[in-house]
């Protein structure tokens, strides 16, 4: 444990899974597997992969986890894998955060963070962005709660610079600091090299938006050895088979073809700024985004109705209430898909 | 919320996820997934379902749930699946058990119901087996607790009767009943035709015994439309996406396959009578299974010493300690695999 586990890690015994030995080749019957194959339509399915699913996935997800320690140049003792980032987070919200460590974040932000709090009885701190929507770095400082920052943000796509991220983490020594990094293969700088700097930081990432790989669930920590244990701690209390075997192969497939996902998300930028000159060119007014998404409004019309009638032609953004229902969540598509909303929006502003 | 909810629940306002429609086709930009594909091996990786998996997958997982439902006999409404049966048990103990509500179940059963428990912080009254390592009944009527079976049950593979499990569940209308029938389709009987009578019964299933789909993680709860209902607020609450695009595909594929599942669950009782058989040749006695398993012990050998003797000759075996520590659980494996750990089972014991 380390000196941040919540008092409900104090008294976990995790389950101990029966042994899956990945070096030596026996005759496995310790783990109530089926000696029988899936049936065709399963092999029509998923191809070759199809044969392995009769054994239990490695539920140290072994190869995926060193696919990513390289991938980031940690080791993968500073990794954990988990069912999409969102169980990352609950992962981090079980261990770091309880009756008496609260938890502090913005009011735009990642959706899920209040939730969290709710499920498992945290007292939540939330944190007014500033009126361009940016945070405020000396909200986070000496918070004495663990703090979670979406960086770039969740909702704004807004980066927080790193000298003032690595503000926040250094003023905060005896407090866990998660940053959120879904959104930053997408210009943003990422805080994974302060790892070996700050025992306190925990970054949580994710393969479903720079990977492409959001129906597969792939997402993960990094951090400290001991965060990471913690994380495990909690991981081998609520589902040790979290990442199944469909996942860990295309995750570390993924992992392993950095020149792919460095073209994609430059062609994702270019993408961002057509469509940002699309949108200025209507008069609208949008966030500067470093993330695959961008905030926009329209001045004299609200952001319901624009969501709309957009959808009346076949458009789906997001839209969402409280401080920022003026704006839509406009996605990231292909050229194509840009400038046929960007038609659309025409037709609609006009 | 059911009248079983525990005082979570209560708080508890689940996370929205963006529009995931099934019905219309729309450019669909609003949920920040990628317009690009994954890359090439990815597609090696998993064959044809590679290009769907930039896409978010169907959080409330339709056709899956559909053909799981359809198999059972049951509502869509009556059926929520989950990242492998350990989530739905942690979901389960997160709706139903609290600092009031307390959980029941054997001394000798799956090792994951005392560390659900301590996970979330709900006291748990352990009840010895009897001699014969039988649930009594009259140990689980009127518990005014949450009741935990898994039936047959864990490690001992021994089933409980019908008119016993109905009596513990009738006599419980204020507690939730969850009956783990991971290992039902090897010869026993499943009490989801219960489920409409009564509105306690929450049944924990997986495909990953009977549908030779460990490391697939394809889980799920039946029960009442409320009991549902609860899981679904706390999964909405957890991890909204947690069965992942190629795990509902393949779950799907093999819940409409019941002729090929059934003629393999025949395979393994056959195999499990030459087991039994061989076992008695060799003077070693055994609990009477409905499981893919069978628990056996040697007069006068400790089980430790013959899981290392196995292991030394290139078996894994499963060996567990406290009242069953004479014992080893042996997997039910094809005939090949049966007779060769009978032979080295020889050599060990002469």
């Amino acid at each position: 444990m380390s000196r941040f586990s919540s008092s409900r890690l104090a008294f976990l015994k995790p389950y101990t899974p029966g042994e899956q030995p990945q070096d030596k080749k026996y005759i496995k019957l310790n783990t109530n597997e089926a000696f029988f194959n899936p049936c065709p339509a399963v092999f029509d399915a998923v191809g070759e992969i199809a044969g392995k699913l009769r054994l239990y996935n490695d539920p140290c997800a072994t190869r995926l986890v060193r696919a990513i320690a390289d991938k980031l140049g940690v080791l993968p003792e500073n990794v954990v894998t988990t069912n999409g980032s969102d169980e990352a987070l609950a992962f981090a919200f079980m261990a770091f955060c309880d009756e008496k460590t609260g938890v502090r974040f913005p009011d735009v932000t990642y959706g899920f963070y209040p939730v969290f709090a709710a499920v498992f009885g945290v007292k939540a701190n939330i944190i007014p962005l500033d009126e361009q929507f940016n945070v405020r770095s000396q909200d986070y400082m000496h918070a004495k709660e663990t703090v979670v920052l979406a960086n770039p943000n969740a909702q704004t796509g807004i980066e927080l610079g790193r000298r003032q991220l690595e503000e926040i983490i250094a003023s905060n020594p005896d407090n866990v600091v998660i940053v959120d990094e879904a959104y930053v293969d997408f210009g943003a700088h990422s805080c994974v090299p302060l790892i070996d700097k700050y025992d306190n930081l925990l970054v949580v990432r994710t393969m479903s938006k720079s990977g492409a790989l959001a129906g597969a669930r792939v997402g993960w920590c990094v951090g400290s050895k001991q965060l990471i244990d913690d994380i495990n701690t909690v991981k081998y209390s609520f589902n040790p088979y979290n990442v199944g075997t469909m996942a860990q192969a295309v995750g570390e497939a993924a992992a392993r073809d950095g020149e792919y996902y460095a073209q994609a998300a430059a062609q994702v930028m270019e993408n961002r700024d057509r469509l940002q000159k699309g949108l200025r060119e209507l008069g609208m007014s949008f966030l500067p985004s470093k993330a695959n998404f961008v905030l926009a409004k329209k001045q004299g019309r609200d952001g319901k109705s624009l969501y709309s009638a957009l959808k009346e032609k076949g458009v789906l953004v997001r839209h969402f209430g409280g401080r920022i229902a003026d704006y839509i969540r406009i996605s990231i598509g292909s050229k194509e898909e840009i400038d046929f909303l960007l038609c659309r929006l025409k037709e609609i502003l006009q």
